[in-house]
């Protein structure tokens, strides 16, 4: 037995920032009082820079899930119609939510590893005059899919104008350039075990002044979801219910790491991650699941005759690495490798290295090193460390 | 600006086991109560098995230099003569101290990168009836040579059978088969940075019953890093001074995983990490610096155009991965890459592709990727995961 270090490759939860793990460790704080409204008034602050909005922020003790409610329950009424863009598990849990809540759901589809194409939501929209929301993922973590969410955008201000934009981005903020304002993306989702860098725990959504006016006339029920409620808690330096406040506390320490960094800077660490791997996956013969691949994770093939839960098994058992399986029908079929969050380039050479030889052992015929050095070429190319010899 | 995580590849500080960080991190705790009693109870047995000793191991709050200084101020008194095996930095503190104690020291020496042949130390100690005592490193960590610590101590043993074995074991211990008992090392040093996965601050020193013999006539003159002293507060459950409490939970929690993992699987972990990089030094065009290389670092010879200086630094500006210049008049030439402790194969896998980019900028004539696939042939015959395909 050697020493082998836990190390998440998995798109959420993602890596600990240890600025946040060592504020997460602080002794417990009352939140009824001076100091935990000066946290909450900064986290506010410092959540419209990482979304990149002036939109307010609101955010719940909750996964991901529970702000995709809050998406739902705050802005529509019983029957409405809306369109759902899907093409993985997390599109489906759209259609799941409409449906749960009594919405009339239109739904556009692409198979797994594809994206819907703007023209079949185009055609969506014209054919149904009466939408009022459109809802799809920025990214597609089940598939690592990228949607065109500025395309989307552009096809709703032409032709539904009246219609909510409400974007799934729980692995798409700090990985995907959204320009919320400038497109128009009235709710945004995110989730805190993300690029975030903290656990999971803690959901998100930001809300444009146009889904405000709106969720006054919505008659669904909320309760714990209630965003002008949390919103006017906010603005009282306060929260509608007890919040999880070493996960907040956390927070504030990954926001301020993220302040310092730079958000541009996060979400090119995931593209130039990502880019890398992909370079690493195709010098090693394998195939990117993703037709529109996101920066967030990178989805693979696994090869013909390998299953990829033997893949992940052995990168468990032989280096203590957690890689993604597939979800539902791409179970065995894939695997996926996260960049979003605290990820750095020696993270990837690490995971390229170990993968090279798991897949070795399982037969699949590549040579070792090749990944790596396909992962480190366009690295270099990337940051413009200028080789003085050439590279071979 | 990308994400790039602090790294440590130094022969300590080593990196932090994250139990004993969680421990370090624990509320203070008073030293005169039962709970610590019990504390220190645990440590004497556990350091016990991480020395693979019968004899007792003390502890110091000082830096593994204090311990040093313990092994002459204990045993010896003025002018008694001593030989100094020396081939390094360290060998040349053993000099420095025995001249600071008013002792007679005999030095046979060997130039840095190379070991003291046993010959010269079997004809010193042949020269001098009056030899008291035998001081060394079991693993010099200034050049990164091993001795032959069995083979001096067979001539102890034959020759000045009276004379005390002295083993600055600092980075020996938990990376290389000492067989303190059967071969009779009388006094073995270490301190907490090094495998022992905690931060600097606490010394170690094992002390044969011959040792014990010998501190009863020594003259010279000791306080705080009197051994006696020590011993018997430990039978009293107790230390002689203020012990570091939080450095002791710390590395009581360090003990639990090494007892968990095995000793002996302690240092296989650093013979297979040494071996793998030692390949892929070499597939990479760079020489050992060391003759006989030991397992805790690798010490490697910066190539013939380029400062170590330079590797350094940029190692730590494009990676943030903390290598190990050499020290003295090897500053420049060598760089270190660390063993011991906490680190596993995809840590080393990391600090070799970052390498491979930073020899490739300076102008080293190196193939990307060679030295990864290197040390993982080397893993992969040495851990025996059979690849079904062969390995190009």
């Amino acid at each position: 037995m050697l020493i082998r270090k836990d190390r998440l490759f998995t798109p959420g939860p993602t890596p600990l920032l240890p600025q946040a793990q060592a504020a997460l460790a602080s002794p417990a704080l009352h939140h009824r009082t001076p100091g935990f409204r000066e946290i909450l008034d900064k986290l506010r602050e410092n959540l419209k820079y990482f979304y990149g909005t002036s939109n307010d922020v609101i955010f719940f003790a909750s996964s991901g899930t529970g702000a995709m409610e809050a998406s739902i329950t705050n802005f529509f009424s019983p029957g409405e119609r809306i369109l759902v863009a899907t093409a993985g598990k997390f599109g489906e849990r759209w259609l799941q939510l409409g449906k749960a809540f009594g919405l009339t759901v239109e739904k556009v589809e692409a198979p797994y590893g594809q994206t819907v194409p703007l023209s079949k939501i185009q055609e969506a929209l014209e054919k149904f005059e009466d939408i009022r929301g459109i809802f799809f993922q920025a990214t597609e973590s089940s598939t690592a899919v990228r949607f065109d969410t500025e395309g989307i955008a552009n096809l709703r201000r032409r032709i539904r104008p009246d219609a909510l934009m409400i974007v799934d981005a729980i692995t798409g903020l700090g990985t995907t350039e959204l320009d919320i304002d400038g497109w128009g993306l009235d709710l945004v989702i995110g989730g805190s075990q993300k690029a975030l860098m903290v656990p999971p725990g803690l959901s998100f959504i930001s809300v444009s002044e146009k889904a405000w006016e709106r969720s006054k006339t919505a008659k669904l029920p909320r309760y714990y979801f209630d965003l002008q409620k949390e919103r006017e808690a906010l603005q009282k330096h306060d929260t509608a219910y007890t919040p999880a406040t070493s996960l907040l506390v956390g927070l504030t320490a990954a926001l301020d790491y993220i302040r310092e960094l730079g958000r541009d800077n996060l979400i090119r660490n995931a593209q130039v991650l990502a880019e890398c791997t992909r370079q690493a996956m195709e010098a090693l013969g394998l195939k990117m699941f993703a037709e529109v691949p996101a920066d967030a994770l990178t989805a693979v093939s696994a090869p013909a005759n390998i299953s990829s839960n033997d893949i992940i098994k052995k990168m468990k058992e032989s280096f203590s690495a957690v890689v993604a399986n597939g979800q539902g029908s791409m179970k065995g079929k894939i695997f996926r490798i996260a960049h979003l969050g605290y990820y750095d380039f020696t993270d990837m050479i690490g995971v390229i290295g170990a993968l090279e030889i798991v897949l070795s052992s399982l037969g699949h015929n590549c040579q070792l090193g090749s990944g790596v050095r396909a992962a480190q070429t366009r690295y270099m190319e990337l940051t413009a460390v200028e080789p003085a010899a050439a590279v071979r």
